[in-house]
């Protein structure tokens, strides 16, 4: 068991807080019982998991430390100290995990019927980027496309958000320009987001094999960005501002694009 | 101009981080140019505003400071490091202001047709609340009923994520049964979210007066909650999890009021 918070794995472990030195090791470190479970159910590649058995007394926990003994994956036990030196959160868990983060290219993005991805510019905030992941998920989107400076989806704050999509999500990284030069030979329809767009996110039929592209919570679309939309819708506001939270925005248009594809009995009942 | 950092009027100013002082003075701090502008034009009662020439150069922060002497506010004036000393962003923009915090009665809400709330029970994130707070003003909501221990929207970071819809929306704090016993004489109907319920979001016909209940991020609705709503719904969802952030959940649905209130012309065009 380690027990010294000046161990060099520990300090590692930490160093993962920031994306520099999360790039260069390709790694990413998540905690907390339910993302370690996706994680391992999933299938992501993990470095290793580290334990406080002070600290995880849930049978659920256990059951996923020998979980990963069965799997012959490494794990690594360390003192309820060293674990809250690393921990993200307050009154951790005592189950943590180093995962190889996983990036896909754009090639790989297969244009099966009904593939719905999210593009992303400029995002800033990771709690939005985490939070958009988890409604993708829920709607059965095939993933992510970050362009140019997007957060890190493998920031802390991010992992947390997105309960664990961050693992089952596809995720690419590009610049727009390259992403511009792949959407010309693709088939994708490319849907943007704004304000002063004509018509409204419930006017549109939306097509199969498509992308939602979101701008920057300060700044939105970009002239370049709006042109390379075959559609820009606008979610109607009558309140005092102009603009909603970038997650929720977010979620509400694929939510339309979700009922259009999968919703079935939609004869409104009064209660 | 105050210069110094241990000034007492400028430690009261830093000690509205903390809820039990804000609750005690009824007070709370707004920052940043594009919120102080709301709580000024919403006509918030304004305790004061705290300007900081060397770093006020937007010529629409000067505006608002030229607006407050108008009308006779008091303006104080502190040096950089002091508003520094005070911010709670990096970068700040020289203005913020100290607020009163404004509350209603559960009996002040009147029952005018379309009358919307969303009323919140123990949540626990106020970027959460602040976000819910925003949606809600797009919507047109009257407010937000806060329910037992849900967090406070005068939290800093409630407000900044609300956008200034903090000082917009009627807020009402009130317990679980206060809130039972008003609704059972009062003619809201009382609309719950929550994955186990049958009817999807998008399978009710959403009565005029009504109030969304939303549970905590981590518990949703309670027995005795469900018990008191005239119906609840879910929203589907086909991924990995069954959860969506709370912001969100709430955004879809209030979006699905708006538009069955609002919604003009529904024709899908095809892109």
């Amino acid at each position: 068991m380690i027990t010294s918070t000046g161990n060099p794995l520990i300090k590692q472990v930490r160093s993962l807080r920031q994306c520099k030195v999360r790039r260069a090791a390709g790694l990413c470190y998540a905690e907390g019982l339910r993302i370690v479970a996706e994680v391992i159910q999933l299938g992501a590649e993990l470095e290793m998991l580290l334990v406080a058995p002070e600290l995880l007394v849930s049978e659920f926990g256990l059951g996923l430390v020998q979980e990963a003994h069965k799997r012959g994956l490494p794990v690594i036990e360390v003192s309820e100290s060293v674990f809250k030196s690393i921990a993200l959160k307050e009154g951790p868990q005592g189950l943590a995990a180093v995962v190889r983060q996983r990036w896909h290219f754009l090639e790989s993005i297969s244009g099966e019927e009904q593939a719905l991805w999210v593009a992303l510019s400029e995002v800033a905030d990771p709690g939005n980027l985490g939070t958009i992941l988890r409604t993708a998920d829920a709607v059965g989107a095939k993933g992510i496309i970050l362009l140019d400076d997007t957060t890190d989806p493998y920031d802390p704050t991010a992992i947390r958000a997105s309960m664990g999509a961050v693992f089952s999500q596809m995720l690419v990284r590009c610049s727009f320009q390259e992403f511009a030069v792949w959407k010309a030979k693709n088939g994708f329809s490319l849907v943007g987001t704004s304000d002063k767009a004509e018509k409204a996110y419930r006017q549109v039929k939306y097509p199969e094999r498509l992308i939602l592209l979101m701008g920057s919570e300060r700044h939105g679309l970009t002239e370049e960005q709006w042109r390379l939309c075959d559609v820009v819708v606008r979610i109607p506001m009558i309140g005092r501002s102009d603009s909603l939270n970038l997650a929720v925005a977010t979620g509400i248009v694929l939510y339309e694009i979700f009922h259009q594809r999968y919703g079935v009995n939609t004869e409104r009942q009064p209660i």
